[in-house]
């Protein structure tokens, strides 16, 4: 399928118009962040190049650009949780993105284990400086039984 | 308010940890969404260096750094529509936060004047290539009310 990117001619075109016209500014990549299409949970901020985002629009699967591996990574092709899209939003000036999508299987999307890549709160105001809380009760998965001894793409 | 950071000594501590040590990969910048606190919708995705998550973690209001005018930014400032933090969260990697949040006055996140700065939907799938489809009907605010001639922050 041959999806196109328009010209990014003027600010009104960019920001109140119907043309796609995404700008990719951070080393060639947007962040898109990925939530959960029933209840709106945040499951993941990714990136996208513009394969990437190419491919998600033509298959309707989130695929994302890994930093780690300089590769588009088609999300689920290793442990099957696959992000089925159920919208894609564009922001303002077309530099950001936004997936609400369904999760098959366990309904996870980090590769922790947990359901959301953001399991844990961050005190803040009269309690900033306690420790970090973990959110979700319990993993959804054991990564090591799905990734087995696959790099992990945490950096230091 | 002192809020510190801790050094980023292993995988295990930065993903199952209580330690805040946030990651800043990208020109020293975190990509942080920020998301309503009521139903989920995604407002907009933002950016933060060191300094814009401390003063977020400190007020409890959000704060971030604008590209454009290479700044920290006090959302709202100048248009009253201030996010106030129900939560934050890190992700798995330390590198990217989720912001819950309440907004005052008219709701509005977006420079544009509407509520969400993704207040476009990208068809995909059998219709892709088609155009962009606005999801909100009416913007919240008259930017050039709000505004007035301050610079656009959207870059061609």
């Amino acid at each position: 399928m041959n999806i196109t990117f328009a010209p990014r001619l003027s600010v009104l075109d960019v920001e109140e118009g119907q043309t796609l016209a995404p700008r990719v500014p951070m080393d060639g990549l947007m962040p898109c962040v990925a939530s959960d299409a029933g209840d709106g949970t945040v499951l993941m901020i990714g990136w996208m190049n513009a394969e990437a985002l190419r491919l998600t629009i033509a298959t309707g699967e989130a695929h994302h650009f890994s930093r780690t591996r300089q590769a588009v990574w088609h999300k689920g092709a290793t442990s099957g949780l696959v992000q089925r899209v159920v919208e894609i939003r564009i922001d303002d000036d077309q530099d950001a993105l936004w997936l609400a999508v369904e999760v098959a299987e366990s309904g996870a999307s980090c590769h922790v284990g947990y359901r959301s890549c953001f399991y844990r709160a961050v005190p803040f105001g009269d309690r900033a400086g306690a420790p970090l809380r973990f959110v979700e009760a319990a993993k959804r998965f054991d990564p090591v039984a799905v990734y087995g001894d696959a790099p992990n793409p945490t950096v230091l």
